[in-house]
């Protein structure tokens, strides 16, 4: 791919990359689900935010830092990474849709960081506006959190809005950290308790080609687990971070399992040792990081694709643990995770991680933002019985909002990619949109239609400058059961879970019509999740669905039965409600005569058989939740299956 | 009752007690049950704990806070509670089994605590040792908390050891408190961030008379849940206790829920209103008591009577919120729940108050130490499907162990009491013992011979010194569902759930022979426990069951499903297993083809019929699990049951 423009992660030299992303400002989404969506996002979200960073002192800290006022520190002490995240979305959505106001809010923003900086290229505003000594609690202080987000954040706007002050600056910070932590005699041996650096530092080698950055990172992959970073800990608190918390409980080669891990944490790592094995290729990464994938995706994931069952220390649990209605699933987890799968794609090619990357956008991620785009989740459940989960307008750990912005602003360059062992043109999301790739010496604008996620109907037109023969690969998830691929009115078969290479000589005009048949679908869970047992799901293409309260008022989400084979599913597009969903209908059970006078435990009476009514019940996309105040809410429906089945010969 | 004796709680001269206690040196145990466990507890545990208490420098702390030796404080701020739980524990348990070696331990830890008194009159060794300022971190300090604690352990040494010294020392350190805090002009008005200290002063007032304690545990129970104890607190950490979890957020008469409350923190302060009820009767608090014990027995409580469902917070959760692998039912919570228990009972002679006590003494509470008597459970879960959960000789935060041996040291307090209102006997709790009763200037003996908790049967025999009609009131469980009641070998019925009241003038040698059937019973709970949806456990008189993997190698625990109409119970009495238990023995199925390749979410498919192989499994007393190593438990098996029924005409 000859492609140049803004990337968002610029692996076009990366050795081990086998699939290149499209420059984001190649990319124009224009469809009905996600184009109001990335409007909202630079008028609204990124404003709305700006003004809260303000209003909370996260600004006026970097004053404070810089001398331009006196005063005392403000909020919490890794606040300066929310102000970078925002600059990082802002400058990324800036890309494809100016707004002058918001430009000026992101270069009054840089104006205060890069006057807070110090001398030797140091920034953290909680270490100096307190005066406190650097580096000595790195297990809780979260400076090279702050300053990998900072990095991040700098990449952005350089690249983005062509502005180079930030990046100077960070740069010049860069190498304090470089100077001061490394294996090499004299150097700090130890990581900050919160992984971001290693991201952070991978794509700041790609910008500029420096390869201290690279081993830098490498040496923050290869620090973590071995206790450097737990003993860090001052004992200045109740709550002792463990190693397992800290993601320091075994080097990345041996790591097998992350329970206790905190999500956050351990998936930003594990994003940043995808980034470093795309650059350096070590297979015994890649082979760990496979392997922690296939844990997490296969006993720790939610059915939403939100990551982490724990309130305490934000964690994921053992294998298995998944309660609903105390599910942890951060916002900020699930941005995490789509950055992980999106590198593991990069790394390999491979659709699974494409096909969890969607599911995380269609269900956990879009649930931690409102429709209006106005309010966030922090902590996404998936199960609320006593309507007392809202959004909420900014946290005092304000993490989840630009995060989930920072994610929106990435979207645009997910939706198509280049193999670059294929040397093809890859469909990876299904997102009305135009693109321009550039392969070959030759121009090829795509235009994509579709209603997707309602309808799995998608056109695909080829304009290419001159005709060319290029594979054009178009991802079949895998959970469709009946496929269409329709090229100029031939048809095409492919396989559900891989990518059908499409060969041939496109032409101007050119048309790919695809057909992902979409019904609505009962999912049932591992029996070995406790809060799952006895218990379906509805999901329909990549959307997962919820009972919310305000649209099924005869009952008690809690006391909905589904038979499966009486249920009558039936689907209903309602452009009106929740700015337009397919809404799926359906026939339950409420039990009428069980609860035993209430008791919370009795003994069970097999003779009694309780009365049941029929109810019709309706399901919304879980994502759009709480749009419609404080209501009640599940996922997952108790159900009246056969768990017991046949007795064997 | 004219008993004088031993009391743990004296309500003697309590206006609104109905029920008295009988002094604990009235009464012997001597069973098969609870005399090895009372004998271990001063032979091996206690002594035990004063070891761990001397290792870890908690003894040390007062001889630094008394300028016997320099250095730093060691361990937790609260540490010095522990070593006041200890000394309660002990005095109160040598007052019926002595031991020279516990006596001077006991002594030498007196010593220690009566020099660390400052010439005020205050004592807490990690405030004096590090010189700081009293009374400002209320919230977090545990001053009050360790204060309260000092005051029972005085009150024991003085009651049991007939010794002053320590208690001299806490008369003057509560006086300290009284002109510290109060409404008065000038006064401090707050509350300790965890309660304790209000059980502490009505006993206190119970022993010396002196209204001025009773009204400062008023005024402790009342400035609770008006914000007061919140605002002391200082911004030092991440996690920043809620006005719920300081059970703070609204005043004890409106006080409606305890969602998320601390459970041992909100389970001391209910008992603490009651203790004041008792001496002050104001209907308001007992109607706010009654209230409060409905909703958590009915939405908050497990199976086991364990306590507190979440580990962030050790809290409470919203009503049904009860996971089992992840239950939190910390120890100290058990013991609190007793104590709430055992004063709601005196304070209106209700059985349901003394059966919820049994249950969480037969459970929960016995969970928490090993057999043998020298580890423990902080935490005590429903299930543990990874064999991870095991007991430990100690703890950094060490609340449990002495904590648990205090409530075994109370046992032979709580089995007979004194009614006031009908000026009878009563029968609470079934365990071979004999007793002394002094009423009406009659000595009555009582023998108590029973195989409880395996056998129903409970065989009585009064000796009276002089014929005398007195009521002798026997507590008929409620999960009774037949029983027989023969007084010299004539009939009586009474009702489940309530005392029967034998009224008869009773000579020596009269004979009252009980006995509940007992069987192994299927229970169920409330659908809306997202965790037990869909699952049995079992339970047999007061005893609830559990799965173990060591007992059950032919599969996974999470793999049994018992189809409860076919499951043919058996029980059987193993006196080498267990150090002798009921064990009981069932038929259930294992499926062998249904996990759909290991998926943790698969397409429900309504056809398939999962192939079962029957297996044999046995269960053990719950209470006893994790004495034979690690290995897998579950009380709540998934199960075959008809949860839809008929539909509805």
């Amino acid at each position: 791919m000859d492609n140049t423009g803004i990337y968002v992660i610029d692996v076009s030299r990366s050795s081990y990359a086998i699939v290149e992303p499209l420059p984001i400002d190649r990319v124009i989404v224009d469809d009905s689900f996600w184009r109001p969506r990335l409007e909202k996002l630079v008028k609204i979200t990124l404003p709305l935010q700006f003004l809260k960073i303000q209003e909370t002192g996260r600004l006026e800290n970097f004053r404070m830092a810089s001398g331009r006022v006196k005063g005392e520190f403000k909020g919490l002490w890794f606040n300066d990474s929310d102000v970078y995240k925002w600059i990082e979305a802002s400058a990324y959505a800036l890309a494809y849709r100016w707004s002058e106001e918001l430009y000026k809010m992101v270069d009054t923003a840089i104006d205060e960081i890069i006057s807070a900086q110090q001398p030797d290229g140091y920034i953290n505003t909680y270490i100096t506006v307190n005066g406190l000594k650097r580096w000595v609690d790195l297990a809780w202080s979260h400076e090279l959190y702050c300053a990998g987000h900072l990095i991040q954040a700098a990449i952005a706007v350089r690249r983005s809005l062509k502005k180079n002050d930030l990046y100077v600056a960070s740069l010049k910070f860069a190498d304090l950290i470089s100077d001061t932590f490394g294996w090499e005699e004299g150097k700090l041996k130890t990581s900050d308790g919160h992984p971001e650096i290693e991201m952070a530092l991978v794509e700041l080698y790609r910008e500029c080609n420096r390869g201290k950055y690279l081993d830098l990172a490498e040496f923050f992959i290869d620090i973590r687990g071995r206790g450097y970073v737990t003993k860090t800990l001052t004992l200045r608190q109740f709550f002792l971070p463990s190693p397992e918390y800290l993601v320091d409980r075994k080097p990345i080669r041996e790591l097998d399992d992350i329970a206790g891990g905190h999500a956050v944490r351990a998936l930003y790592y594990m994003a940043g040792v995808a980034d470093v094995y795309i650059e350096k290729g070590d297979s015994k990464l890649w082979s760990a990081l496979e392997s922690l994938w296939r844990k997490v995706t296969s006993r720790k994931i939610y059915i939403t694709y939100g990551f982490g069952s724990r309130y305490e220390g934000e964690a994921f649990g053992e294998d298995y643990e998944l309660p609903n209605e105390r599910a942890y699933s951060e916002t900020c987890a699930s941005v995490a995770g789509a950055m992980w799968a999106w590198r593991m794609f990069l790394a390999s090619g491979d659709p699974k991680y494409v096909e969890v990357l969607e599911s995380i956008l269609y269900n956990s991620a879009l649930a931690g933002i409102s429709l209006d785009g106005t309010r966030y989740f922090y902590v996404n459940p998936l199960a609320d019985y006593y309507g007392k989960h809202q959004r909420m307008p900014w946290f005092e750990c304000a993490c989840c909002p630009p995060n989930i912005a920072r994610l929106l602003a990435y979207l645009p360059s997910m939706i198509y990619s280049f193999s670059k062992i294929d040397k093809g043109i890859m469909v990876n999301l299904f997102i009305g949109s135009r693109a321009i790739f550039e392969v070959n010496g030759n121009r090829i604008a795509i235009t994509m239609d579709t209603m997707y996620p309602w309808y799995g109907k998608v056109f695909i037109r080829m304009e290419p400058e001159r005709v060319d023969e290029i594979p054009v690969m178009i991802r079949i998830p895998s959970w469709v059961e009946e496929h269409e691929i329709l090229v100029n009115g031939k048809e095409f078969r492919g396989e559900p879970g891989r990518y059908i290479k499409l060969v041939k000589s496109w032409d101007r005009g050119d048309k790919i019509v695809i057909e992902f048949k979409m019904r609505p679908r009962f999912i049932q869970s591992h029996p070995y999740v406790e809060a799952n047992y006895g218990r379906v799901a509805i999901k329909r293409g990549p959307i997962v669905y919820c009972i919310e309260g305000i649209d099924n008022r005869e009952f008690d989400v809690r006391d909905l039965i589904i038979d499966p084979s009486t249920a009558n599913l039936n689907e209903v597009f309602r452009e009106d409600v929740l700015n337009g969903v397919v809404l799926v209908e359906g026939e339950g059970y409420v039990n009428e005569d069980m609860y035993h006078g209430d008791k919370l435990y009795y003994e069970l009476d097999v003779e009694s058989v309780p009365k049941a009514k029929k109810v019709k019940f309706i399901a919304i996309p879980y994502y759009a939740w709480n749009n419609r105040g404080a209501t009640q809410m599940a996922v997952w429906i108790r159900s009246r299956i056969n768990v017991l089945g046949r007795i064997g010969d």
